[in-house]
């Protein structure tokens, strides 16, 4: 109804932006983010209010939605992820912190009395999530490769073995790209007695590629989760984050409520929920299928390799986990930290090789390492 | 690098899913969603994973992300909202759901033994945030209008001295548009000296225009509250569900952390969060301004005002609260429930009178509810 143009000088920010984020995108190696998707030939559908409320295994009232997409799109990964051909339910999140607190609030559902377990090389956001559920936790410690210390993990759980756990898990951790070991934690779960427990797996990073890992790490339902979440717009890559929850319909059904208004049930942690995104994700899987993802981790994998090759021709020692398409060097400069937004831990930096990066930006990377080495910082003394 | 066409057949799902959706789009009356908007100039924008990860007011490693267009958006509505001018703070949600969530786990953080209080017109997602949050609630009537019963809020108040209040009032119900008013909820608490308390208003729906309702229902920080949400795809109008939350900073400050690994603080729910969703409402808030926005709603009064008139020449007796956009009438036949998508709720149905709502549409409207009356039930009878 009012048809108003932007202001010349609104016009200027606009383009001022497009060409800065085509400029910091290109330069873009330190968060898990793929670049190279394409969704041109979804253009048409920005024009649709889609909105995926309610749960998308249910018909509702509002029609504008893609729930049948967001069915397959579930069915894929549950496939992908081993769990029971009839006991298996899902939806796409907004990302990794809808999809963990999702998880968590299913464990805490079934068993309130829990505490949960989680290491400390985990997503900042898990704290966050088991704040805003309000259970008890404990933190194990990590070793230096990022994994869980499957000792204090047993050492803690001997002294716990009254109360229900949950533990998270996660696959493909922040700063290394570290993979516990679900089997190794079921079993000291078992071990000690505790059948009342949950196991949430945060594949946020991992999960897309997780069955192509060698040698295996056990990640899914056969290895014993009750549920697990991947990040869409990280390996498979989308303009906006997005993830998937993959649970045991079994676990769901306790939660879900009927609601009229919707004309459907509410078992999702937003009510309106983004139908773009799954969208992309449905788009994406038919692109890629199970091979193209595995072609994508294939490149992956290489391009970390030509990375630490390259580092140690300059003199720099780097390492990574194995599977991992995470490179892990000494802490870079400022410089670099800055252009190539590198995220950096302490000692440490770490370069993520998506499966859009390629052998030509890591000599760009390396080149700028050589022209902004990182400086001694003098030590102080005092007198 | 894998560059592969879609499959015919996948052609084809897409392709009926654009056909259905604009069919579906076109006759959507029940749902508060304006889909008049136009983001055609911001499609280059979607080659861009943006992700706003972080506190829109703080700078991080990530470049790619439209922080200062949050911030300005963030602005507008406070300013709308009468917050003090260098105490407000927040940032672009995923939605009424995250939004509510917030404001609610801001109030537990200042009062973790407070009870919740909302009435049972409350959006359902309230429940669910509630349950999330693990804080204890009492739900208060809501009088036939949806605004919540006052005697009835005074009454268990009374009851409740002891206890620090967490209220969340609704601008805008989901099934009547009505709204609670602030200033006399704060009144109460403070008659019954509880000193303690926190007010969110969930605004999801009416926000956007409360400050043009005539007449002037309180519901901003002038008038008591300590946060507000609302919805970015309501009155607005976006093609992915989104919503702002406005809280005053001293309360965020009391919950930020720092989080090394994003180089910046982390206060909000998610972790990795939408920048397209920005962008739009940068966009639309360019667009329309203050003035804008007042001729939508203005547009909207008359539709709806159209509407009531209508429905009585075909004998139907509707009515709207004051100020409202939303007609509420009795329940239509479910042929005209599914075509039009109209919510429904026991015996009523209901009409929003969103911006993008013609008088054309309510005369179609009309027409199919002659062409598909109510068909009464026969009344069994029993021997």
């Amino acid at each position: 109804m009012i048809v108003k143009e932007l202001k010349p000088e609104d016009k200027d920010i606009l383009e001022n932006l497009r060409i800065n984020l085509d400029k910091n995108n290109e330069f873009m190696l330190g968060y898990p983010v793929s670049k190279d998707f394409d969704y041109q030939e979804l253009i048409p559908f920005f024009k649709f209010p889609i909105n995926n409320v309610g749960d998308p295994f249910e018909e509702g009232t509002n029609k504008v939605q893609t729930h049948f997409m967001e069915r397959e799109v579930v069915s894929f990964f549950a496939k992908l992820f081993r769990a029971e051909i009839n006991n298996y339910w899902g939806y796409v999140t907004n990302g990794g912190s809808e999809s963990n607190l999702y998880g968590l609030y299913l464990g805490r559902e079934l068993y309130p009395k829990a505490m949960v377990y989680y290491s400390d090389a985990t997503h900042y956001s898990v704290r966050k999530n088991i704040e805003l559920l309000n259970i008890p936790s404990i933190v194990i410690r990590s070793q230096k490769s990022g994994e869980i210390d499957y000792e204090d993990f047993e050492n803690v759980i001997k002294l716990n073995r009254h109360r229900p756990a949950i533990v998270l898990t996660t696959f493909g951790t922040t700063m290394t790209e570290a993979k516990d070991d679900v089997s190794k934690i079921k079993n000291t779960l078992i071990h000690y007695g505790i059948q009342d427990h949950y196991i949430h797996c945060d594949a946020a990073l991992s999960g897309s590629y997780g069955v192509f890992v060698e040698p295996r790490v056990p990640f899914d339902f056969v290895d014993g989760v009750d549920s697990i979440s991947i990040s869409a717009h990280k390996f498979i890559g989308a303009p906006i984050p997005a993830g998937v929850i993959i649970t045991k319909k079994s676990n769901r059904d306790r939660v879900a409520k009927g609601v009229s208004v919707i004309g459907t049930l509410d078992t999702t942690i937003t009510g309106s929920r983004n139908g773009h995104s799954v969208l992309f994700l449905w788009y994406a899987l038919k692109k890629y299928g199970f091979e193209g993802l595995k072609q994508r981790y294939h490149h992956s994998l290489e391009v970390a390799a030509y990375c630490i090759q390259k580092l140690e021709t300059i003199g720099i020692e780097s390492w990574k986990n194995p599977g991992a398409i995470t490179v892990i060097l000494p802490r870079v400069s400022n410089e670099v930290i800055l252009k190539w937004q590198l995220a950096s831990q302490g000692a440490i930096s770490h370069i993520i090789c998506m499966p859009n990066v390629t052998k030509i930006q890591i000599d760009e990377l390396i080149n700028d390492m050589v022209k902004f080495p990182v400086i001694e910082q003098p030590v102080a003394v005092h007198f």
